[in-house]
């Protein structure tokens, strides 16, 4: 399938990496080509190109932008390059102008993933991977066999459903559907929780799994 | 030991109900005792109090008020009632005046938990038990057997100690020590979460495991 990332850090070098290694034809976009020429030496199968080209190039595009800028991007990304597609936003709205750690620009009356649909309403956006480190999002067997869960969110059930497929191609079991794209605003939010989780145990490569 | 826990909802009664049947003596607080006069004929080991009184009694004292009122019940019970105590800060900054799902009061660059701190600067206050509902605080083995987590947040190291110890007895096995005070932002807003995890799956008898 042709994939379009957005974004050129860890996290969009990362979906690009595995979404290429599951067989895929996969297109990075950037702002500034030149970030990315050392990390596509050893990314061979991986294009590089313009927000607009790549969103263009993908029937499937991911929003991988840091959250603050998400919103830029997307618009020179073009809603004509995103009308009718699946929009996966995998970006958090972190705050780091006061350093570490963050606090988000917005919470718990709004959530990023709502303010790009908003913005771009023939799109379908749908939330995910948002609450895992870059590793962990494409290599979720790294963490306890896989035994912990990610979360979805959004509000067309049919993209969730080929979102989800393609979650459990990158190895992900347990994957909880919270429900229509409003639930965006709690695994946001957990982000606040999960840098305090990082900063206690010293490493990213850790999940949440739901017990009842 | 004597125990204050103040506040009259499902929280405060809960956490009476458990001390006192953990051979504590319990006085718990309310602005208004004809609330409790129905609860306490089936919990006569539980005393009723003001929230000065109840402060007054406890050797601990329980924060179980609503967080939206939570700093001012506290000045009711008095800073000369809680000064050198440990006060267990159960609540969440939640705000319902928009209906379910709640918003928070306080986001990220701050938290109730720290807000009580710095108005109370000589109690130790100990941010636990808000990340699950009333019944799971004290009766965690309801929960897959106790195969979860509870976080802890607090500045003072014996403190938390202290109030790990108590945990112990209620059930608790997994206890994750997040750090200072601070951490309790990460605590609080995950509550927007735990509400979409309670929405999505229809019971409050859940929480979350940190796996790695």
């Amino acid at each position: 399938m042709n994939m379009g990332i957005l974004g050129s850090g860890m996290v969009a070098q990362g979906l690009s990496a595995r979404l290429a290694e599951l067989g895929h034809d996969v297109m990075i976009g950037t702002r500034d080509e030149n970030k990315l020429k050392g990390w596509q030496s050893s990314n061979q199968k991986v294009k590089i190109g313009s927000f607009a080209e790549t969103a263009a190039h993908g029937e499937m595009v991911f929003n991988a932008t840091n959250g603050t800028a998400s919103l830029e991007a997307l618009k020179m990304a073009g809603g004509e390059n995103l009308t009718g597609k699946i929009l996966v936003d995998v970006s958090n709205p972190l705050d780091f102008s006061n350093g570490f750690p963050p606090s988000l620009t917005v919470c718990g009356t709004d959530s990023l993933g709502e303010q790009i649909q908003r913005t771009f309403p023939f799109t379908k956006v749908v939330k995910t991977l948002n609450t895992v480190t870059a590793r962990v999002m494409v290599y979720p067997l790294e963490v306890a066999n896989g035994d912990h869960h990610i979360f979805i969110s959004g509000n067309d059930t049919d993209a969730k459903a080929q979102v989800a497929d393609l979650l459990r191609s990158f190895g992900w079991i347990h994957i909880f559907d919270l429900g229509d794209l409003s639930t965006a605003r709690g695994t946001e939010a957990y982000q606040l929780l999960w840098v305090r989780l990082y900063g206690a145990m010293n490493t990213g490569m850790i999940n949440v799994k739901i017990m009842k």
